[in-house]
């Protein structure tokens, strides 16, 4: 990955962060689990983020496969400490963000959605 | 599991399919992939179902400590025909939803909960 390519991915995770102050952190990860661009606070594990993302990623085109689901757009994870969501950007990689309890979801999706795809223009 | 409490149960879920007809299939399943009571339509397999949320649940449960969500509480997979939704009931059970492409959302959670809330005071 060039350089400039992925501070700009890293700026529109920033943006997205400030658009959205509920999101906490986020990165842009390959399937495989390796990252292409984070913008994560000192107390969340890079590595961490990207294994999880790539495991929940590979399990949720599985069961939306088996379930007759179609192709997997998004996944959410809700604990009683707030969200984790994955979204597809196209289908070699994935925007994961970790977002509070109090988030409003349809904002967070919705800042999302829209960081997904200008990044999808930074990875092709 | 008695008999008339699954019996209960599988009319809990009927009444919640037909409270939200974009919910087409739900089920209550054991963490360990076994299913407690059904409402499925012929085309959707009660196996596959139950293998397929005892996969999501144990993963989500993982990811939700692993990057400090806390207890999970639901899960939900998004494809482009639709959605697959867990919602915890207590620690030893889930309730599974598929639901069509068309779902208003947070409508589906609102009668899930309801239902997860009944069919837990069936379990205990």
């Amino acid at each position: 990955m060039v350089g400039s390519r992925a501070e700009e991915m890293v700026k529109r995770l920033r943006e997205m962060q400030n658009a959205t102050p509920e999101i906490e952190a986020s990165a842009v990860v390959s399937v495989d689990g390796l990252t292409i661009a984070s913008a994560l606070p000192s107390n969340v594990e890079e590595d961490r983020v990207s294994a999880m993302s790539a495991a929940m990623l590979s399990l949720g085109e599985r069961i939306a496969t088996e379930l007759n689901r179609g192709m997997l757009d998004e996944v959410y994870i809700h604990g009683d400490d707030g969200y984790v969501i994955l979204s597809a950007i196209g289908t070699e990689a994935v925007l994961t963000a970790l977002a509070r309890e109090k988030a409003k979801l349809g904002l967070v999706f919705l800042e999302m959605r829209r960081a997904a795809e200008d990044i999808s223009q930074l990875i092709d």
